[in-house]
């Protein structure tokens, strides 16, 4: 605390123009990073603002996780009547889906998401202030006619989804996430632009809701994945699905009713278009330019995400404003990382978390840990399962997938994992484990797998690793020493 | 390798009775253990013959974990209905379940799984010998007029379902798993009996094919789980689909068309009862009084888990027929253990798996580690979470259990686990990978969760530890020794 500001710090609310009041921290922005963030400084000072500008309660809860998961689980609820027959379920064909009731689903579980996270706003009081806050010089704030004066300062200003700007005067024809989920019914057709995680996602809960869904990408990675047996595999159980057109630039134009998309040999036309091409951290009119820092070509200050800080200013930035790991769980990371520094003496350097990207498609795709492109050909293992034929996916009707898992050559660690799986998110989180504890595939095998699960198919590919490391090895450990030959 | 017998271990089938053939290894018992035994012995000698008694293809694929999985994925997906409406499908009213067809594929995928393994079986040829062994000394076994001189035996002769004999005059109105599986339609009414694993798997999986359940138990344990709060979550589940009636002994008697089943204060009748009260080890006619060794109480030789050995003779017990651990996992390594002592110069000894239990109802039961029952009340640190509130949970109605971990005091390892949850058999790998490797819940919490997922579930029941140790701990590991305060 610096013991000079006025214990209230809305003490300056009412004062003149001009004048200034002093804080410890400012952190600008009310989402998971800068809530986080208010969570570690509160625990050491009460001399702290969180400005945010509308609307509050997180991208995550709002806009992101929470509803698309919302939607995706009813798609997927609507989606298994297809395999109802093979079951023995009859009158199926009599299902239908209200598309109305989905998304108002959607809403309330949305709001009740939201209500979880304003909560933490609330509690702030007077502390937290509704505006536009913007950087005048490294240890300045301005919002509204208030300057704050602040020893540290956190941008956590999240981040909004990119539309190009010759595609706007479109207007209600084209939906991102900041309005989709405002929808009353969905159009019959529409084109999905972008297959990042997010795209893939939205297509595919779409189609199975009924809509005809045409989807683009002008890259031919689906997403995110790196390897290409995986993505040929979520290619293939997309395809199913919806239509796919990757590789070529999308040109977007107004017809009577709706949208007319031009992509390569692809002309057609969709009622509306969801645009999921990206997202922009939210730093444009913030004032960085205050800052004396040169700025990177999209606009990005210099971090250093293991403290957070904006070189060696008093400034910190968290979660999606600067576009390091766009997910929630390594936001709320940065959030508090730039608590902690925000109000040491010392900035500390944290360990960043083994990577970890789920993707809620069906089946699932998950990446963990290094990438199939990061690695050097020739210098790892690969071990694969292909779902097809595996006894518990069977059982389920979800016997589509495959999963590859990377290791280190001679027994070595586990290095990755991609997969295009069921249950990729759950065999995502045991992998994550095991590649942030080092351990190699003959340690996981000494693990129990149950029977019958789909984790055993994760034992089948680590069994392959083993092989291939030449290691004796066994599944069970000897208590005296005793040396095994390759369990098959 | 003896090298005295002929290299052609069937040789002796021709021979004149009381003449017998010399063999490395019998392995009496084609199941599960069996198999992984004869896959260790092959490894080293060609010396070996595989006998079993009909019928062929494994306890698990035949009877028990698969076909019992495919009926309860087709169970869960018809029970899937209840949920529509809240999704916004509409028509599940007109859905109804085809019991034959849900009773043909299970058979269908039985085949399939049983062909699987019966071609392990197949290729033994000549050394697979069908019929029931017995054994006349510790190094002699009968089959036929046959006598086998071996220099190690591996009994592992499986179990069968335990009928009480007052229930066989019931004819074909009492089931069995061994039975069950071979109906064409359901009857409108069961009674369970048994609620271990099994019975509970069954009931519910009956009840949500559209038989009237009536399930019973003399104990009022529910599927193996020791922690009351995790019994009374499965038990809530239940009763909303079945009567449950625990703590009494049932009394069954024919009526005209089926059966009358008395318990305590019930008094009802059902069409047939399907009675899961146990296996017993299939050991009553194979000679263990041979072996001059004293049997238990329940017929059981005393053997060593580690090594799978019967005293010190050149016999080993694995699998079912032991009565130790019978579940798949452990019989395969069972299976492997004692292939591998049958076919060494030492018996060596292996450390066992951390024990894990699943049993596939819904929620989902499993069990990792040291049960609650067999820990030191006061002894331990308890971490709960109740799905009912979780973020994940809700976007897919499935709003309903609990996890509850236990781990050290003072900050040290999770020593165990039992859940009533939404995908338990996935969070059980989880932990039980922790438990096998020793960690605690704060290197648990530096591994990356995703959001939104049911492992985040898992997070909070591993912070509530964390905080209850006192000790600090951090999500993030700092890199220059940062001592961090309890993260909220």
């Amino acid at each position: 605390m610096t013991g000079e500001g006025n214990h209230d710090a809305m003490g300056g609310r009412g004062a003149r123009q001009g004048a200034s009041t002093q804080v410890d921290v400012v952190i600008i922005g009310a989402g998971s990073a800068g809530l986080a963030a208010v969570r570690e400084v509160k625990k050491k000072t009460d001399s702290f603002v969180l400005i945010n500008e509308r609307p509050y309660g997180t991208t995550c809860a709002r806009v992101g996780c929470m509803p698309s998961k919302a939607l995706i689980e009813a798609a997927n609820a609507y989606h298994a009547r297809h395999r109802a027959d093979a079951f023995g379920i009859r009158g199926s064909a009599g299902l239908s889906i209200d598309t109305a009731a989905v998304l108002q689903r959607v809403r309330a579980l949305r709001d009740r998401f939201v209500a979880g996270v304003l909560k933490a706003t609330e509690s702030l009081g007077k502390q937290s202030i509704e505006g536009r806050a913007r950087l005048t010089g490294p240890n300045t704030v301005e919002v509204h006619d208030q300057v704050f004066a602040a020893q540290r300062i956190i941008i956590a200003t999240g981040s909004h989804p990119i539309v190009l700007d010759q595609w706007r005067k479109l207007g209600d024809r084209i939906l991102t996430t900041d309005t989709f989920f405002e929808q009353e019914t969905l159009p019959a057709s529409m084109a999905v632009i972008g297959l990042g995680p997010l795209g893939v996602e939205m297509a595919q809960a779409l189609a199975r809701l009924g809509v005809k869904v045409h989807a683009f990408s002008d890259s031919d990675q689906l997403a995110g994945i790196s390897d290409p047996a995986v993505s040929a595999c979520l290619r293939a159980a997309l395809s199913e699905e919806l239509t796919l057109t990757t590789g070529h630039e999308v040109q977007l134009s107004a017809t009577r009713d709706g949208v007319r998309v031009q992509a390569g040999p692809i002309d057609l036309e969709v009622e509306k278009v969801l645009v999921a091409i990206g997202r922009k951290p939210n730093l444009e009119d913030i004032g960085l330019s205050a800052l004396g820092v040169k700025l990177n070509q999209r606009g990005l200050p210099p971090f250093d995400p293991t403290t957070m800080q904006i070189r060696d200013l008093p400034i910190f930035i968290a979660g999606d404003a600067n576009a390091y790991r766009s997910v929630l769980h390594e936001a709320a990371d940065e959030g508090f990382i730039a608590g902690v520094n925000a109000v040491s003496d010392e900035v500390a350097c944290f360990e960043r978390r083994t990577p970890l990207a789920v993707v809620f498609s069906s089946p699932g795709v998950a990446m963990i840990g290094q990438r199939h492109a990061d690695l050097e050909p020739g210098q790892f293992i690969t071990g694969c399962v292909d779902f097809s034929s595996q006894g518990r996916a069977l059982t389920a009707q979800r016997d589509e997938g495959i999963l590859r898992v990377y290791a280190a050559r001679d027994g070595g660690p586990i290095l990755g994992a991609e997969m295009c799986a069921p249950a990729a998110e759950h065999l995502a989180h045991l992998i994550a484990l095991a590649i942030h504890r080092g351990l190699t595939a003959a340690d996981l095998l000494a693990m129990p797998f149950y029977h019958p699960v789909l984790e055993e198919g994760l034992r089948t590919a680590l069994r392959e690793i083993a092989r291939e490391s030449q290691f004796d090895y066994s599944d069970l450990a000897a208590c005296e020493g005793y040396q095994l030959e390759a369990l098959d």
